[in-house]
């Protein structure tokens, strides 16, 4: 698939995720590679942008991107919410999700991890490890490093939505999903 | 304002906000009480339920939360973006925002902070206190002691939202905002 991307500012990548979008979990170390689905992961500071996400203790991604200290948070689309599904309900230590599921990819620009192809937003970043937050609640900290959108729906620095295919997706559980809907702007306080 | 809610089962609580919408965090210590807008706020863990919420190092809910170890997760609506964004533009120092803003609100059940009339979800939470994640990241964990919401737009224990006045909203900068959008379902993997 080829993919076109652009680059958000770093200052901006937390417009990418505060509306609240689940995600893709993509994580590689040496030859491994895994991509899981992860609706709880936020915003946790503007710049430089880090995220806060959840990584079940037992999960194959988590080991990687613990070996690697690297993830991408990649956004996933209503044209992709079955798969997004798929590979939340599977494990890396069973299937080669990516080959099971025909995910294509393409390489990192400052982390090995792999950017999932077909998604509109990609957070490409560096864990800051925090033992007791990892450890008391699967909490991980990451720096976002580098961040792309699609073009076809970031313009002006900001979601725009008008491919009803292309909006991002918020999972509620058990592979329901709301696709993000219509914008709304507040008048100025 | 009359304010229909239903009890939510503590085990189910991390359904109101896995979507990822913007939030309503009230607090209260004496007869001091707050109310502001908080976009980055996450489920945390499913049973006992808790959440993780941002709350920037100098708002005065932060400090009534804090003084009394306990907050309000309230869950705003379509119909209430203007006043969430309002509500997240100026500071309970500088205004009193519910008579401001008029601002109706429920006693909590659980907590001595109010529920914020007119949202559809309300979660009661105590801290549980992270001295060092607070203080590098402002980032507060939270257990969730009590769980609401309105049965116009829950029901069978998870968000129906055929009231478009009653979506839940997702803030992405400035007073823009996504309702809620259209609910999907996987197939089951």
């Amino acid at each position: 698939m080829s993919q076109n991307r652009v680059s958000v500012e770093l200052r901006r990548a937390y417009k990418l995720v505060n509306h609240g979008p689940t995600t893709l979990v993509s994580a590689a170390a040496g030859a491994r590679q895994n991509v899981m689905a992860a609706a709880w992961v936020m915003a946790l500071d503007f710049e430089p942008p880090k995220l806060a996400a959840v990584l079940a203790e037992d999960t194959y991604t988590r080991e990687l991107a613990v070996a690697s200290g690297e993830l991408v948070i990649n956004l996933p689309t209503v044209a992709q919410a079955a798969l997004t599904y798929q590979l939340g309900s599977v494990s890396g230590r069973d299937v080669d999700k990516l080959r099971e599921y025909g995910v294509s990819v393409s390489p990192g620009t400052k982390v090995g991890a792999p950017l999932v192809d077909g998604c509109v937003g990609w957070l490409e970043c560096k864990l800051i490890r925090e033992p007791h937050a990892e450890q008391a609640y699967d909490l991980f900290v990451c720096e976002v490093v580098a961040a792309w959108a699609d073009p076809e729906v970031w313009t002006g620095s900001e979601w725009r939505f008008d491919d009803p295919a292309k909006r991002t997706i918020h999972h509620c559980a058990g592979g329901v999903f709301f696709a993000t809907g219509e914008r709304l702007t507040a008048p100025r306080a």
